[in-house]
């Protein structure tokens, strides 16, 4: 069983997709979110591995925008610990450039302003690049994970160096939808409501009428007409309770487009 | 007066920055969304220009984060319609090797897919950087704006080869809270509600009692604990409408926390 994932080796998704998936599964490296669905809507892989929330190697709109097209479902969510790390070569040198992807940087700020403020930030589009990089001698210095550190065999110097505590959140995707309930439950849905005051203050009566719990919503642009939006909730909760289904029934009764992403539970980070 | 931007020169940001000030402004490159926010709020520029949404240079999530905690305020909305080209120094050279921002190598898959299936795609972290790299002759195309490509000196070969038609959101910001109504206005509020069924349900209600649409809604992680979240809405309307300012004030007081962000008007893009 192939498994593609929002690469390279040592990547968030890499690390997320080793924590769901066992040892005998193939991992299969793309380059882009896009290639991700691709691979699995293509049945060229059975699932795929992309980052969905405040990831730092990829954009989120990215997968919303495929979520809401291709015909995929979500077959479980892994949240990891995003923690950021000062790795090098060797523990001695000095480091006078430092690579890794623009927010990784924003999220080190602080420590970089008080301890290198004179070296070179070098931005590249990912930490496991940067690593890279930093293993094939291009900079002195990478801000990655531990992870990305010891798949290209770098020292930890100091970490973790980012000020806040952050977790990525990843979709594992597949074809077909087999839904498995777990200890935590959330239920993904897609949909559109007509474009005038309180039609989306409607549709969320119905979820209070039935006592859910909503986890995320966002709004985007449903880029079919100016001014029309989809919307992303996640609600708290499996498909198979009653207060699930009947709201869902409602919903997509009284919305213009609806689709069901999934229902699935959640691998929370060690702690 | 200085105004500090996304950089570098050719950058969406500095696209958006242009259109807004005239040629008196002094702009001034930053290297992430955190220093444009640093620059303002320690009074070293008057105005800073930030991506906010569907950006391709950044994440908007910095973007909201430090909305949420910097004492700034939003002066205007700058939507840019986003084209990408492809660019190189020489008409007839052949093209082996490509660089782009990840985001920008998505929205032209279809194109470098058919035209460039076995060129090399090196990322890079913006379309403007990787318009500089062309230049300086370490690739031999980009992908990249029209604007990018005269800042360095580049021949477009071919576009818009993206998509979607593309639209990315830019703030204005800074310091003293300076309403200015326009056109078509907008207010942008942050609040949060309690963790339990039907609380942001129950904000929503306010909005729908007084009339308003709601343009954007998107909720985020308060980071202060877990569960908690945040919500930034945008309202049409104009805080000295009876019916915005009406709704503001019980919105606030229904709320555990709540911080407006501006009422402001949008320059929209040249169709």
């Amino acid at each position: 069983m192939k498994v593609a994932y929002l690469g390279p080796v040592g990547s968030y998704s890499y690390e997320a997709a080793k924590r769901y998936f066992d040892k005998d599964q193939e991992l299969v490296a793309c380059d882009t979110i896009d290639d991700v669905f691709e691979a699995v809507e293509e049945n060229e892989v059975e699932f795929g591995v992309v980052p969905v929330e405040n990831s730092i190697e990829g954009s989120v709109s990215t997968t919303l925008d495929y979520l809401l097209k291709s015909q995929v479902y979500i077959e479980k969510e892994i949240i990891l610990k995003v923690e950021h790390y000062l790795c090098a070569k060797e523990e001695k040198k000095q480091i006078l450039t430092i690579a890794s992807h623009p927010q990784a940087f924003s999220q080190c700020h602080d420590y970089l302003r008080k301890n290198f403020k004179q070296a070179k930030l070098i931005q590249v589009s990912s930490t496991s690049y940067a690593a890279r990089l930093c293993a094939e001698g291009e900079v002195d210095g990478a801000i990655c994970s531990p992870f990305a550190a010891e798949q290209n065999n770098l020292k930890i110097l100091a970490g973790p160096i980012n000020q806040d505590n952050n977790y990525t959140r990843f979709f594992v995707i597949t074809k077909s939808p087999n839904f498995k309930k777990g200890d935590k439950n959330k239920t993904s849905i897609i949909f559109s409501t007509y474009d005038k005051p309180g039609s989306l203050y409607k549709i969320l009566a119905i979820f209070n009428l039935y006592d859910l719990n909503l986890t995320k919503i966002e709004s985007r642009p449903a880029k079919t007409n100016l001014g029309e939006y989809v919307f992303f909730v996640d609600i708290e909760g499996f498909v198979d309770e009653e207060d699930v289904s009947d709201a869902l029934k409602v919903v997509q009764r009284k919305s213009t487009f609806f689709k069901l992403l999934g229902s699935y539970s959640v691998i929370l980070p060690d702690e």
